[in-house]
């Protein structure tokens, strides 16, 4: 649960990262940012903001914004009714993210989760990304992310988001926000 | 046919647009810029700059660039093997476009096209977009544009690119570009 006013507080400071990196949004779109809290309740830990372009039922486009050091948490993406799940290429446009997806753990990774998200951080092979750096998800493939100290804006190329239906390591996390 | 001297400097000039509009690409990206002259050798009038991000069997995003007026032939992407044809947004990031598609005719059009191109311009249904402004065109819609003054910087998200199977209303325009 966040108050309207705290929600509105991050959706305005979510605009000032869109403008630093010259990401140019309409009114309707400004108005439409969304918070994502994951019902964790720890938005300066856990936490996504975002903006959809478009999403119809072959295509999806979304402007992200990690504040510093937020983690997207860890989910997947399944197939649905026969078909394969969502395809996701992040692109970074401003600041630095390190996302990690299953396969070799690295070594030391950059990556520096709270204790409380630890349990749920379970895939390792880490991806940095700069700004014009990308890396494409393939369906089903557990992922999470962290922005570094300067948080990040991340554009992403897709096929159709089913936000509803991804599958989060964490049992905790509500993906859909409740603002009081 | 174009020099490859004229094709560098064209691709040159192209990264100024992507640079003035803070579109930040690697220079792996900045080297696979991609001129097209439809074939028509008349750069100036006829022509799109781009570079591709992604293009995999379900996504494709591209950045693209319009020199001041400069227009993008009327084509449309058609049903393949069964499937049906590409579906794009084109999303405004800087300068204006003036897209048109099929429909109702806009009685006093923006675009300025030379008298060369006429013939092959059907479509006359007009669509502003400035900066933040996007359209999404339907598979097997005939759509041509052209940039303002200023030239343009414009984003596209779609399915699957299959450019050399896209239908041209003009018949000597070749899609790959041939390079001296």
């Amino acid at each position: 649960m966040i108050t309207r006013k705290a929600y509105e507080a991050l959706r305005a400071r979510t605009l000032t990262y869109f403008e630093k990196a010259s990401i140019i949004l309409t009114a309707e779109e400004k108005d439409r940012v969304e918070v994502a809290d994951f019902g964790l309740d720890d938005i300066e830990h856990f936490g996504l903001e975002l903006v959809t372009y478009v999403n119809t039922d072959r295509v999806c486009a979304k402007e992200m914004v990690l504040f510093p050091m937020q983690i997207c948490p860890e989910h997947r993406h399944p197939s649905l009714k026969g078909q394969p799940g969502k395809e996701e290429t992040f692109r970074c446009r401003a600041g630095r993210v390190y996302l990690y997806v299953s396969g070799e753990p690295t070594a030391h990774p950059h990556a520096v989760p709270p204790a409380s998200g630890a349990p749920y951080l379970t895939v390792w092979h880490e991806i940095m990304l700069g700004p014009g750096e990308q890396h494409t998800i393939h369906p089903d493939t557990p992922h999470w992310f962290q922005s570094g100290p300067e948080g990040a804006v991340v554009s992403e190329f897709s096929t159709t988001s089913h936000d509803e239906t991804d599958i989060f390591t964490d049992p905790h996390i509500r993906r859909a926000p409740v603002v009081e």
